[in-house]
């Protein structure tokens, strides 16, 4: 085999210069031992709940990872081949899928997408040589007679992979049993949090947000029929969540407009909504009332508030009707975080209960907003990279983005926000080796000290993201 | 000579590391000795057909391009001293213009306009030690010396700086007849081929909006005198270029905006501007719905769109009256690609015969919005840096700020969009160093094998352009 | 003393390979003997006019400082126990500043605030161990031991930091008798200058305007009370500026609208401004149109116009109310300059007597606004990095912003902007071993030759900034 078809080098994505690379080494070191702390992401709890193995190599790592299905649709293929909205594939299915991806698979080369999955090829079945439409079967095959071992059913990968947290996100109706269930099982080497994610409830204009508020109410024991009951419902589901172990509390809007509104506009407002008669700008409006409506509530009950904003859902309606959301069909764009939240900041900035974190898909807010924004208000942490921008170099422009305004203390540490199990060692890791290149780049360059930058390193991958999100126990 | 007066070193370009440099000179050797595939650019097909002895170095260099007036309109220069907007300068005009650019060469250290001349007179004429006060003479009379010979006239340079295919730009009304005497040439050791330009038949403010769109209708033998004649002479003229071997359709509006019109408020709009008597926002709503159209017929007739949006044009009102269009001051501005081109995409983003190459001066939308378009819809490619943005530090953030999401494959391959015949070997060796640079540094951090990496190399030059234009012979 | 320890090293912020730090030690060795021109800053004029010595270390370098104070406050201090919106702290309360400051010194790693800070203590103290909870009291001590000696008298100070050019900031009403005392002070090494910044008597919308017009037209001796007045009032107050040697007057709205009024239109909105009943709209017009007189006034008198645009001001309002303003709550937000300087670069722009320099917080500008408009308009100048983005990485990522479009001479060379005085040197100093590290790499990847890359980095200190803020006697 020759040192082209090796996909997992030692010093992957460390800096090449070999002086710069034996700090990042030494760096690397104080953080790779570490267990994993991942507080927002897209696991089913019922994955570890159930403990069932994986059913094979295409339902495991292609057909649900939208990061995977997307390129491939831009390349050509049709997303039912490879088993986007519909139930699961038989053999010959999944194989000619897996067979598509590997056909693909030079057009993923710099990637993170391959990063994470030659890394899981290599981390979990062996498999360090390239995957080609000549090694497709082989590799498959691989993967799918290893799956039915214990050692790669869920808990036993979770236990391997060292998490010793990992957030779940959940609907605000969901009655967290899965979550309960676990939580009683002492043999679960780690804690599964549940995630307080009330979007789709705070969207008057969808068509469905009767009926929503409606279950909201059934769950809360609440009348959601008037605004002041809905409110009470929101408040009692969070209490459900924060007794359950809940954290945070995310939210995903189109933008971060957060004017509060008076009491009997946002009653009008909502009875309007729910009469089916609400107009447009009304919505928006409680819309970003209701954001500031979470900031008060979280400022109250603890739930750390994560905004994931600015992202153009199903952008190609086609494709949505068709094969759902979360396809693929996701695309940023830019938006305003310092005027649209100076109402809530100004309510709750310099509360010592509150505490939010802003991610950004447009890098040009790190700079800008994001990190002057957590450089004054001790409740605001900057988010690590999400989504598009979850890559090296992305990563590494955040960091040189960010650390000359907040230094280290103002991030979030390394969030995954992954729905690919498999992938939380590799995308963990690969922010630690990033993480390092970047403080080697400074050590070498006489802009900080080796002690001080082995102290950040250490703090990166558990301490930081415990503290920002409360994890160590701290109190609201 | 000291080496300091060397302007062209065999690794420029390249990264510094020497490990990291033996990797980029292999990966450039994978491209140097390919030929030129140039899909967009300006240069006067008649520069071709006429085969004439360029004049002298100031009207071959310096006056027509705005790259290089600019920067000494921004020191001072008067445009006219340059022979901006005037005929062809006498000998002593010519020689006085280029000492002015002899003087503020200095003031050109660090640009790209002085890597591509510097190159192009090492390159065409040999003189490879630098420009300045004291040599202006002298390099003028070497190269007005050499300009007369056989082996410097266009078509002998075609023919040795390698070119394959060289695209024009062209107004719709042209009968191409240039064009076709060069395809009926086969002494011509490559193709080159008109692009469809209908911009300012779009425009239904333009105060000479009558006057074009009945040179449209004449052109195509179509009364344009209504809505429904205006687009079946659009059609016209759009199949004369495909059968005259055009593969694209170039557009420059202010902003992307694609919402289609109702068939009869086009109507009304249409008729209404050639009555002189449209409102501002119906203008531009027509433009937007026009630009949709385009998508239309290009998904019918194959033409691939490519989209270079986003310039204040002519910002400075005196000196467009003074000197005309296209003299440097045109500047960017932010816009918005992803809400603005939904409703084209929506209807054309899948389909199988529609392609679109989304160019940006805006950088920031090369992660956040070009390349996760490109990473869903079959039909976007992102199109390479341009203009202001089309240099070394801004061509490299390019690649790093897309092959995180989209690899090389949704790339366009390098676009020159030259006026300046010249520079076109320059530019296209420029973007190759780059991409060698890239590659070599992604390689030495373990990010990328060598294979790989050597793979796209032999891609970017010549194939992927190819493959993106359809000039392989791929039908649409 | 391990080399953990030293907190200053010769060739920090330089490349970290050898053969480029070579290269970029021989060009810093171009600048580093060079004095400091400094053409704008908001030092107190009064501290080198009164000469006392500085009271303690922590109303030397922290209270003052809101970047120090805000990450401590975003570390959750009370900005109270820094000292900030207090009298003089008495040394029990200073120390323990002090001590918050020594607490949180770890979180600064990787600031530009700390480099600062660790090159003061150096240079002025000869302190070159870091600060910590342990060495706090000591670092204190020795700090307030040395302040009373005469070598660390500001005075001294300014002369012994090689200031050639100090420029203050001051309110359009000031008498300027300061800087009228130091001009005719032949002891003073230096030029002491005054910088006209007339911002909030352009801001119709302020409850304080009518007397803030009114202290105007008293300090001129004109009439306010009506349009005509204002205007003569400013044109008064600008002439005693420059007959004080002024050269540049500053400006920092929310935007750079700069659309011009018609006479009556101006009158009518001043009018109602004076009378407290603007409308909003009316009152942002007026604003506007006055940039625009303002510019029309510097293309008269020579004051070289700088704009410092974009910043949504005392982000928190409690903060504002408890502590005042520029307490660190300041925050950028993205503007654009292209379409909203059109009208102004019209008029003024190649008017030779005009020139402005655009600063921006926002770095998406640079390539694509700040640039461009630098390389067409004679006018203007593109700002070095300012605020939040004067640190390495950014300063960095400006010159390969802009290089690419206009080299070095349409830069506004460096500029301090800053109320530390003590910081000058460390600010001017962080900013030529970044441009020695700029150029270094061109050197280094051949884009750039030696020779070209040391002229370069000789103008930049003074040469530059002395040219373009005509402080070289070139008139206006």
């Amino acid at each position: 085999m020759s040192a082209d078809d090796v996909t997992v080098h030692p010093d992957r994505l460390l800096p090449a210069d070999p002086s710069v690379r034996a700090i990042a080494r030494e760096l690397y070191g104080e953080m790779s031992g570490q267990g994993i702390v991942s507080p927002h992401g897209h696991v089913d709890p019922r994955l570890l709940l159930d403990d069932e193995p994986f059913r094979d190599p295409t339902s495991m790592f292609l057909t649900p990872d939208h990061y995977v299905t997307r390129l491939l649709h831009a390349r050509g293929a049709d997303l039912a081949d490879l088993g986007v909205g519909r139930g699961p594939l038989d053999e010959g299915d999944a194989r000619a899928a897996w067979r598509i991806l590997a056909e693909n698979w030079h057009a993923f080369a710099g990637t993170p997408v391959r990063f994470w999955l030659e890394d899981e090829f290599s981390r979990v079945f062996g498999i360090d040589h390239p995957l080609t439409p000549g090694t497709a079967d082989a590799v498959y095959d691989t993967i799918a007679t290893a799956l039915p071992t214990p050692a790669l059913r869920p808990r036993a990968l979770f236990e391997s992979f060292g998490i010793q947290v990992l957030a779940t996100t959940d609907d605000p109706c969901d009655d967290l049993s899965a979550h309960a269930a676990l939580a009683a099982d002492s043999t679960l080497p780690g804690r599964v949090l549940p995630t307080f994610r009330p979007d789709r409830y705070l969207e008057p204009l969808r068509p469905d947000f009767v009926s929503l508020t409606d279950a909201l109410g059934a769950a809360a024991g609440e009348d959601t029929g008037d605004y002041d009951g809905y409110i009470r419902a929101l408040e009692a589901r969070r209490r459900h969540f924060v007794e359950h172990g809940a954290v945070s509390a995310d939210h995903s809007h189109a933008d971060v407009g957060s004017t509060p509104l008076a009491l009997d506009e946002a009653r009008r407002i909502y009875r309007e909504a729910r009469e089916g008669a609400v107009r447009e700008a009304d919505a928006t409006a409680l819309r970003r009332h209701m954001l500031f409506e979470m900031a008060r509530m979280s400022s109250e009950d603890g739930l750390v508030m994560t905004l994931h904003p600015g992202v153009h859902r199903d952008h190609h309606p086609a494709s949505r009707e068709r094969f759902g959301h979360d396809i693929g069909a996701d695309i940023p764009r830019p938006i305003s975080y310092v005027d649209d939240l100076a109402p809530l900041l100004a309510a709750f900035g310099t509360d010592p209960r509150f505490r939010i974190v802003l991610f950004t898909i447009d890098e040009t807010a790190f700079s800008r907003e994001l990190a002057p924004l957590a450089g004054f208000y001790p409740s605001v942490y900057v988010g690590a990279p999400w989504w598009f921008i979850d890559a090296p170099d992305a990563i590494l422009r955040f960091r040189r983005a960010v650390s000359e305004t907040v230094g280290y203390s103002r991030t979030s540490g390394f969030i995954d926000d992954t729905r690919a199990f498999c992938s939380i060692p590799a995308r963990h890791d690969m922010a630690r080796r990033l993480d390092a290149h970047h403080l080697a780049c400074l050590v070498a360059e006489h802009r900080m000290s080796i002690g001080d930058a082995a102290r950040i390193a250490r703090t990166l991958p558990t301490e930081q993201p415990s503290h920002v999100f409360r994890l160590d126990g701290a109190s609201a």
